[in-house]
């Protein structure tokens, strides 16, 4: 015995909804992913502003899907560049491991499951001094903007889970001093603010519930069954969520930028007191009156 | 040669940070973790409201103290009680492991370096349909209030990191029947919207920067020095975390409860469209005209 | 000679509006007041979610064309009724007035020009206890929602302009009581917080800019010139006003009433504190769990 | 028989306030005038950046003392300067004038009553662009920050009522070329956004309610009374609401200045679609890199 089970019925389980579309099927209904759409339009805008502003470049890829774990050394947060990432379709910047990961999903499709794994999201050449000192810190909004797309379960800044592991001299907040003369930290934020370190960010995202096979489930009058999801399913979500993310991260940042910049250029900035903005050196425009 | 190095100081490398305080030392900063004082007595009314209008309960305990992880089959996440926690100074619901942490802790003090760690939280009796379904879902709220608090680096929601190792049909999204004869699922929010199941979170504290053991650093005029921070320092910030958490979640919910109720308690809910707002049992009070 | 002058063409002397529509002609422009479509709509639902909470009635009417001021005398605001407004097409529910209002208007037309006018409108049954103390009174929100209807100049809440030709003894605030035995006072809120009164305000529509008539103008690049608009143009602006403003009253209402409920109903009032909310006889709907 | 009766007590009518301050009398109440110190102390700052960035000046003065008015005739809105209207204590920029409200006050206050009247404010050098097009108009803005303070009853932007009385013809908003060859307009702001033509604005203030004459109450367990109000009182309320005005107009604009600048000045303007920000001569500060 076959039901169908769709997005929204799935999202109608939380009672209150009110059920506009009873009879959405096949990845259409209110909470399907397609919503994110939008953002990526909106956050495409978003990106080139940046790029434009202060060279500020955010690129996301895949970096574990179900088991398989791209190791951190095989990446260079400091050189790699979107058409690596795009480069295959699983928006994994190695050539090997995208491979691998492309296995995987394969295998899981050909048993009617799915898996899910991890985005990770840089951000180079950021602005100082974005974000709020208390509520607003520049990661809850980066962990509010990403947590809002379908299917993400978790979210680390910087060192996240794993720096939980350190003890605070291995966590190393160290001050240095870098080959061009400046001076440099490991953390990408601190106390809420960007301080213009790469910003380093992990989302989980869980597998697409949506499978083929067979899963128990219950009527709306309570009796037990089974089903078999028929609609549009997805056995590889993590991949379709790194634009997403991109965008995601994009939009916060302008939205940074501006009330910065609202509430620090209107007038020239006091040499005396603190450095100016640090500027990217493939910014070419001068805001000129 | 030693310098004095405040969270101030720390904080003041994000560059455009306005520099009220030049000389705040000893854990006395901006950025101090002492400002969370007013969230945790905000949250203590929004607990207390929660608790009488719908039985909602928040309890957050350490979970994890450096590599010292609590097995998740040690904690009853249906009966677990505020005492419990409450009972040791780690604020963990397991007294074997309390003492565990404890020394971790004290071995880690002795040698003048500090542990992170993690919290969870759990949220008993959530009442349903609380979020957003769009761009403020419940767990992106969560997890901007969550990330707002000092040293917290990642933010899992429902399975989290954990639940990318998964397959879909291993990570169980599946409608069952309870003993009560109730609809239930296993994920605590669905669509970004609350289904009344017990909502479970996990927040990584990073380790305290501010360690009494000789640290490489550079002074203003970029010079490369050693400190000995001299501030007021904490070995085990984790336990601190708890009650911030739990004030930081109770706020978050009584918003989205404040929200919820204004737009869909005005009027009755029509029964033929959807069940109404289950409350739990202890909840004693009418609301009446 | 003659040129083609639209809404756009004049708001776009703002200078810094971005130009997306550079032909609009006709009324369609971006400040054209046919976007008032949406709030009437909106506010439809809002009067109906007022009338059945708590029997809250919006009635506007015109109150002034031109010249021709509506003797305060000839309506009473505690029995008037919208079928009375909407008998005639100047939306004044006094008909000897409605037919001398029309004549002032088809004069005006005849010659090719257009006039404004006031909008009275009052609220009945309005719940206590809507709006906030101190920067967000409920006047002031009244204020801003009417001010961002098109062709609106001026204000009035209560005793208005008037009152100011007023001594305090005079403008009278005494509490005094009714004859069903219940404490009552002149204003129509307190404080910024309305307390059951009839609300009583008064809008000022400026007249039409768009004329038939030959006006002086100047060319984008600067000779002076005349000119005879050709978009579509409505000689009385101000029985058109009428809706809007009931809607935009609405829509304030019920968000003030929101945030009320919100506040204030999660639990019972205690009736040592306060008297209960007055909610009008007609009101049948009991809120139940 | 004498009562009582402060601020507060007038304000507890509207029923639902929480009655924290019982016994607060002689103006001491949680409406008390006294509040807007604070507006005025932010509004000090806001129109020092406003003279800084683009020599704006907002400027308020008395125009109205009960019946006395002073015509319009009298004050050059283009030359004005606050210093003509601090010269006195009723802050009317006319010495004459001055002098004939100063009596009317007087008079007032020995029969122990209050008057009300009119405050107009006026901004020159206002930039171009600040406002938006449609729910959040300029004058919908200033409209709602000056009707929240205490007192004021009604607001008129540009022709204001005054303007209801006229064509659409003799209105006027022609275009027209100055003695410097500038595009010019009448109107203050079209379609929500200022223009740079300087803005014309009314206030209106209420009697002050406190009187020192025996006035009509009611007590609180309904028996009917007179009251002499012994708190504190001020017959003319007017003098006081201008800087307040001035404070709030401030705040509003510079509000609107900074959503201005984030969203149009990231990058330069393209001469080629529009005219740059039109800054006042006196501004001497050039915005750097």
């Amino acid at each position: 015995m076959e039901k169908k089970l769709s997005n929204e019925a799935v999202n109608r389980s939380a009672g209150v909804i009110p059920v506009e579309h009873q009879d959405c099927i096949q990845g259409r209904g209110r909470s399907s992913a397609r919503e994110t759409i939008g953002r990526v339009a909106a956050g495409a805008v978003a990106k080139k502003i940046l790029k434009q502003y202060s060279g500020t470049e955010i690129i996301a890829y895949v970096s574990q899907v179900h088991n398989l774990v791209l190791p951190e050394n095989l990446v260079n947060h400091e050189t790699m560049t979107p058409d690596q990432i795009e480069s295959n379709i699983v928006r994994c910047p190695n050539p090997e491991y995208a491979e691998k990961m492309i296995s995987v999903i394969d295998a899981v499709r050909a048993k009617g499951d799915s898996v899910g794994g991890v985005v990770t999201c840089i951000v180079r050449n950021v602005p100082q001094g974005l974000g709020s000192p208390v509520f607003d810190k520049l990661e809850g909004e980066l962990a509010k903007a990403v947590m809002s797309i379908p299917a993400t379960m978790g979210f680390e800044f910087g060192s996240g889970f794993a720096g939980t592991f350190m003890t605070g001299s291995e966590h190393n907040d160290e001050f240095y001093i870098d080959e061009h003369g400046k001076i440099r930290t490991k953390p990408t934020a601190l106390g809420g603010i960007s301080n213009g370190e790469i910003i380093n960010m992990r989302i989980a995202f869980k597998p697409t519930p949506t499978v083929s096979r067979k899963q128990n489930t219950v009527t709306r009058d309570k009796r037990e069954t089974e089903l078999i999801a028929r609609g549009r399913r997805d056995p590889r979500v993590v991949p379709r969520g790194v634009p997403v993310v991109e965008a995601m991260v994009a939009l916060v940042l302008v939205d940074q930028l501006m009330a910065q910049y609202a509430q620090c250029m209107l007038f020239p900035i006091n040499p005396a007191l603190q450095e100016p903005l640090q500027l990217s050196k493939d910014k070419q425009l001068q805001v000129q009156f």
